[in-house]
């Protein structure tokens, strides 16, 4: 073991960078694991070596800001290091590369070495890719969920049920969190919700909140706000609750995969931590959605219902369309100013607002608020006689918003574009990735203007040269990154339209 | 596109730290890719963007040392920067994840982008574990070693055969290229041999080469060094032959993996690369082998001639006793010092001599230089004549080593214990893995002292008390953690002693 001054290197990274003949004292090369000590502290941190001849002298180690929120140093204090070596969940993963079934143990392990950050780029890779490859069988995906839940911050109630809902993500426009957990909350029933950013999409659950409150809270504030107002709608990311699933989701989205048993056992350990008894899951079925046909959305909702049973909680799926985008926009203000308007009182778009209903439907069904059968009426009232609203107002309020926020102090970017019909007919197709690619090419989530509105929707009619879309943006120069995308990916498709035509032609329309 | 100021940053790590506010400029947050162009230079890398709000001013970017070899900033000169996106080869990643075959494009998309550190290390391990769980097949292999020489330096003779040979690695002491290579040259063939260095060994023959001369050459230098002298033995990892071999092997390393078709391309292409008409590959088999049987063994062998023949190489194999160690000796002097003396006339032990024969006399045979079956006793000629070792002399000569090296001039380790037979009967077994960790306990490779030798090997009768073998270090702190090793890992045992006994009890004998 070598004594050494650490030092802060302000540089978003993991790791420790040595001098390298303190490296050779100690007996290490780059990429070499080490353990850090900060005896003042007492408090410990795993890194992976960089060495320099340079740029800090033999006696320091550069300590990086990732590695150092383990090790809190503050200044220049003596921290000791040794040479430690390869992590024993490294076995377990092999494990499961070659086809094995993990056990509650070798599971735990490998999770909480992913929670602190012992495991390597590569050999956290490699167990994502061992999972997706093999697979994991429900007790594997019960022993993930609870390994999950329990290297991170959990949520205790002393009254109960707790509710809890999750949709399945990758259909643009999925705004009903900011409708259901206040109907949910009018019938008197608590919802801690946690909800994540957009990664791939237009805008998370957490983005459009954010628009309107704070979102980010710890665990133990989550649990009091929700005691006092009776729910609250905050980033999960800053919650630490299932951290080994945020740290898993970096690996998972540019590989494209989201593999069955991980999927599962993320969406429950979420709930489980937050001390959910009834949980409603949306599951959207659709070509481009993450579930494409009825028959896989069934299946996994029977395996959400078995986990939950396992774990102790009641949970309910909805297969619901996810063929085009949900409601009438895409993109935070348009998205959250879509929701408040409803809550207000605004009768359209019908099919969101009976979505939402029936979501909420079920869970006061589950806990036994109304009669089964009745749910979605139930939901309904709610929101129709304003108790909704005024939950809402009250999620806001607890956050640190204002809570007298409408759908004016929301509005869209300044630059848009309308895109006309270039035929007669029905609107027989809208393209959800393409619609999403061109949101996010127009700003959405980061600007909160940008996105796009619908004035027309999978199935109606149209006449040439109606508008069946807006695309907004809070700069020029966004907006004409998503005409390109838009020209390049023809998002919505119009019976009778010739679909071999080229696709700038049908963009030559005048700014409206 | 933004503009900045590039410096290097003297840290062993890729990529490029950013302020804050350029990286927001940019577009780009922590872990995002970007390409860094230097404009001067004309040269270009892609990098991952590392950030820091205080350590780097606004309109400086600092590129890491490793990204640096590509972008050859010297001092502060202006670079590119923009954001790129998610590259093409992660896709062909994800098809063979989902069991798909790779063709020759997709192949050589991945391996160029793994030579040119534009994948992230978890994209590298999910392809590295893609390959290792769902196989390639013979056509994929093919790509893969073909694409793996094309991103690579290549050697070019004008005069034919090239001979090269290979050992499947994982037996401790099996340093039979120092005395297979200067036979082969010594029948006037050419041989251009590249080696490794030890990863989990005692010594690969890199290092062991690098006691007697340097080792660290280019391509062309190892080409202009063949010609001039018959032949060169070379560290590999300077040479850039096959540099994407040296990258994906820092993945397999740690997951202790070696994928069958990984191995084949690694290998093949090596002796591709170097220009080799004739291979010999000698495969030994044992329980801690790399190759467990026979059966095995003569699968691996025929995956290797079809390999060969679909190069234009001719490839003989031979299977090898592997249970055991080769020779009398583990560690860098030890066996260069049992080398150098066979090479000057001693003659035992026999084994070491009949394998190192055997396998340069295939060698012969296949070029056509000896009657087939003749070419084990020509070898056995070169050896007796002086011929081999007047080559040796010449190779140590060419690569800047004094050609008048000795086994005197490499002692083994002053810090020495033997261990003594705790009853009388035969060698029964000699646990090849537990003598390596022993031996890298004792410090070796880095250690030149460090190793051990064998005074009586396997099959081999002993009395009471009779020394066993001698641990060697260069540092007494090292030869105690051999010692502990050794009492917790018993590597030898003698038919009758009992192997109930506390094996401390072994270990207690006086000091040699």
């Amino acid at each position: 073991m070598v004594r050494l001054t650490g030092k802060v290197l302000d540089i978003e990274y993991r790791g420790v960078l040595l001098n390298r003949e303190d490296a050779r004292t100690i007996g290490v090369l780059d990429g070499d694991r080490v353990e850090l000590v900060n005896e003042e502290k007492k408090t410990a941190a795993q890194a992976f070596v960089t060495t320099t001849a340079t740029m800090l002298p033999q006696g320091t180690a550069g300590v990086y800001q990732v590695t150092n929120r383990r090790l809190e140093l503050e200044g220049s204090e003596q921290i000791e290091i040794r040479a430690v070596g390869r992590p024993a969940s490294i076995d377990f993963i092999k494990k499961k590369m070659d086809g094995g079934r993990l056990t509650m143990e070798e599971t735990r392990s490998i999770v909480r070495e992913i929670v602190d950050d012992t495991l390597s780029p590569g050999e956290v890779s490699a167990y994502i890719v061992g999972t997706y490859i093999n697979g994991l069988d429900m007790d594997e995906i019960e022993y993930l969920t609870r390994a999950t839940v329990a290297t991170g911050d959990q949520l205790s109630f002393a009254s109960r049920p707790i509710v809890d809902k999750h949709s399945i993500g990758g259909v643009p426009g999925n705004k009903i969190t900011l409708l259901v957990v206040p109907m949910i909350m009018a019938a008197g029933l608590k919802c801690p919700k946690t909800s994540s950013r957009a990664i791939t999409g237009a805008g998370g659950t957490a983005d459009l909140m954010e628009a309107i409150a704070p979102v980010t809270f710890t665990a133990s504030e989550l649990q009091a706000m929700t005691e006092k107002a009776g729910g609250a709608i905050v980033w999960g990311g800053a919650t630490n609750i299932a951290p080994a699933d945020d740290k898993i989701i970096l690996y998972e989205y540019p590989l494209k995969i989201d593999p069955h048993g991980q999927m599962l056992a993320s969406v429950m350990a979420k709930k489980f931590a937050v001390g959910a008894d009834l949980v409603v899951i949306d599951i959207p079925v659709g070509r481009d959605a993450k579930v494409a046909s009825i028959d896989e959305g069934r299946k996994l909702a029977r395996d959400f219902m078995e986990l939950g049973d396992r774990l102790g909680m009641k949970v309910e799926c909805a297969l619901t369309y996810g063929e085009t985008p949900i409601g009438r926009s895409i993109g935070v203000n348009l998205e959250v100013a879509e929701a408040l308007s409803i809550l207000k009182g605004l009768d359209t778009p019908d099919s969101l607002i009976q979505k939402s209903a029936a979501i909420a439907g079920i869970a006061l069904e589950m806990a036994g608020k109304v009669q089964a059968g009745t749910g979605t009426d139930a939901a309904l009232d709610l929101l129709r006689n304003g108790k909704a609203d005024a939950m809402m107002q009250k999620i806001i309020e607890v956050q640190g918003g204002d809570p007298g926020v409408t759908a004016d102090d929301l509005p869209p970017g300044d630059h848009a574009f309308t895109v006309n019909a270039p035929d007669t007919g029905y609107v027989i197709e809208m393209d959800n990735r393409a619609l999403i690619t061109i949101a996010r090419a127009a700003g959405a989530p980061h600007d909160h203007g940008a996105g796009i509105l619908f004035h027309k929707k999978q199935g109606q009619h149209v006449k040439r040269g109606d508008p069946i879309f807006t695309i907004h943006a809070d700069r020029s120069w966004r907006l004409q990154k998503a005409l390109e995308e838009g020209r390049r990916l023809m998002p919505v498709a119009v019976e009778g339209m010739l679909i071999d035509r080229i696709p700038s032609q049908h963009w030559r329309q005048p700014m409206n």
